[in-house]
């Protein structure tokens, strides 16, 4: 009585394992600096939870349709419509329980066995799994460290295009480096898309997570629309990680696929829960700015924390709630050759614990530097200044 | 710029047409009763609303583990496994957002393509649209209707098992025909497993839909612990179709399995929810008492109905809130081959609307009565009662 052989290709998040020994750490009465956590410990807007709870008490508590309740497509369809300078309507949104099953359906949805697929390494690591699950095969591309933070490595990208490419995923604002394309570098991205016939999974997660600047998307650009998937959540904008809510949208002919799929995989997705951000996603301001306001405050201090410590190098970019610091000076400093040993050492030496860059992707052949990942969405400024001030100690000791 | 062939495998629950032109007809300002829904219309029980609100309040809108919480884990462990005669504890269990996404994560699990997998026909569409999607070889079985209802074809069964039969699928108190096994049956069942190596997955959507009698699982069955996954849901016995919450429940090697198919494919189920009937499933009694004597006053009505309708036959199941009627002496009184048709032309003229056999897979060689579905979930007794006397009027007419 076997199980299937094709698990052996399923990866997962590794980074679970540091939020367990970080965990076990706290179990034996230590305070632990949360910096591994890519969560928000900030509350949900009220107006969201109202909302919510009248939808309860109307009754929005039975089935809904697979592909989620008309008003919320249409909401969607207008807000990320408008703000990437595309026109949408209800047929282009389907609503999924978080912004990662679309990840699986998009795959679902175009890739054949066989099929190259292109996906960033540092990256999600989902996307590796999910390609190579699903019998793809998984082909990196990567970035480039510059003065100012990341830029994509276009010219390697390029050369790994073949005719059994068919798919590019690509997380602009993006987790774990927070790289962020500039215009023309979008414009030369959608190029290649265009000439090579690709379908684009554009991960739009941290879309609306920037302090400063009018985000860009992908989908704006000429050929793009038709092929072009946004993978939206609202788990970031509205701190609301644990409600599972987000939207695959995109041309009608792929989201009528994906809502196909949303019937055999999961029925719907919470109905009064859409309720309650039909109502509230166009109207409700206040939270989201709160929310950035925050954050912003919390990148200041994570910055300051990590560019005060002697052999660490780090951006202060515009997007996402992570941070991307060079530590090759520290790991030669402490004589380590596997930055997860300098993980593990840290959180026993400074109760601080973080990601590196092995929780991303499996490390690209020629990499020399070394990094490690902080977010600091989930720990307030007086708790940043504590541990980062804990981990200078530990790194220049 | 193609989508994936695999896509021409996919098949999807057709009833949802009949929604579709339910609501058309009803958009023409007709009276519809709706008996195609398999939903609810009763309220979630207070004190899970008001144990989800306390939840929030109390900040549980943040990511929490993939397998699920563990207090909720728990709290299936004991309440599943108690009323199985089984001994589970949260190793065995993997929360999910529904019962539904257990059916493609377990085939995900333990089938190879090419395999073998049995599924009851009539029955519930996704499990041989998952089958066939999976790239799996979809066997049907079926069903003989006896003085009493409907007992499994357990001899045709049997001879459908070849050496590439990989798993069986069984959903005792079935939808739609509302079959119930013996414990006879039950244990030939079993037998039949163990002695063909199958893997088992146990739909138990409607165990706790019972008018009376102690349900049976066959994972309680020898040699059956070991390959059973049983996909539970708490929708039906709470009310809550459209929270999304369910478990996957098995052999702990099998549940990692799943559950990092749940790190993969959402991240989590709705964190306050989980944590809402963590605290409740075990205590909130009158909810589900009600829920089941307000769907038993329902079944009565609708028997009593259609058993007053000239050339209509249904048996009074004890499960489920579901009716299987033969209308074969209806069909050839109306002179039609189609039952689709009889659906079709009873909503325009009894506005009753329904679903047929065709909603519950590929109708089998050798088929010659005919048979629709009545859901009595959806409506109160009034309706009912003026439903059914509408039906006769056009049944009879």
């Amino acid at each position: 009585m076997k199980l299937s052989r094709r698990l052996e290709r399923l990866g997962t998040e590794t980074a679970f394992t540091v939020s367990a020994a970080a965990s076990a750490w706290a179990a034996k009465g230590n305070k632990v600096y949360p910096f591994h956590l890519g969560d928000i410990d900030l509350p949900t807007p009220a107006p969201v939870v109202e909302a919510m709870e009248k939808a309860i008490r109307d009754g929005y508590t039975g089935y809904c349709p697979g592909a989620g309740i008309p008003e919320l497509r249409a909401a969607v369809s207008r807000d990320v419509g408008s703000k990437r300078g595309v026109v949408y309507g209800v047929p282009n949104v389907s609503i999924q329980p978080g912004g990662k099953p679309v990840i699986g359906k998009f795959l679902d949805a175009v890739m054949e066995p066989g099929d190259e697929v292109l996906y960033p390494n540092p990256g999600y690591p989902i996307y590796e799994s999910q390609i190579e699950f699903q019998n793809g095969v998984a082909v990196p591309y990567t970035f480039i460290e510059t003065a100012n933070g990341f830029v994509l490595d276009l010219d390697s990208l390029k050369k790994s295009i073949t005719s059994r490419t068919k798919a590019l995923i690509y997380n602009n604002y993006q987790n774990p480096i927070s790289a962020e394309s500039s215009p023309k570098e979008m414009e030369d991205l959608a190029r290649l898309a265009v000439e090579n016939d690709l379908w684009v999974l554009s991960d739009d997660a941290y879309f609306e997570i920037r302090y400063g600047g009018k985000p860009l998307s992908i989908a704006g650009y000429p050929g793009m629309y038709e092929r072009t998937v946004i993978l939206y959540t609202f788990s970031k904008r509205f701190a609301m990680t644990g409600w599972r809510l987000g939207a695959a949208i995109g041309p009608e002919k792929i989201i009528e696929i994906i809502n196909k799929l949303n019937t055999n995989n999961e029925s719907c997705t919470t109905h009064f829960i859409q309720k309650a951000l039909a109502q509230t996603m166009e109207t409700e301001c206040a939270g989201p700015d709160e929310i950035l306001s925050t954050l912003k405050n919390r990148r200041d201090a994570a910055v300051a924390g990590l560019r005060a410590i002697d052999g660490v190098s780090v951006g202060a970019p515009n997007c996402t709630f992570y941070l991307y610091p060079n530590v090759t000076e520290v790991m030669k400093r402490k004589g380590f050759s596997d930055v997860d040993m300098l993980m593990r050492d840290a959180l026993e030496k400074s109760n601080v614990s973080f990601c590196t860059r092995n929780h991303f992707g499996k490390p690209l052949p020629g990499e020399t530097e070394h990094y490690v990942r902080f977010a600091y969405s989930g720990l307030d400024v007086a708790d940043i200044e504590e541990g980062m001030a804990s981990l200078k100690r530990y790194f220049e000791g």
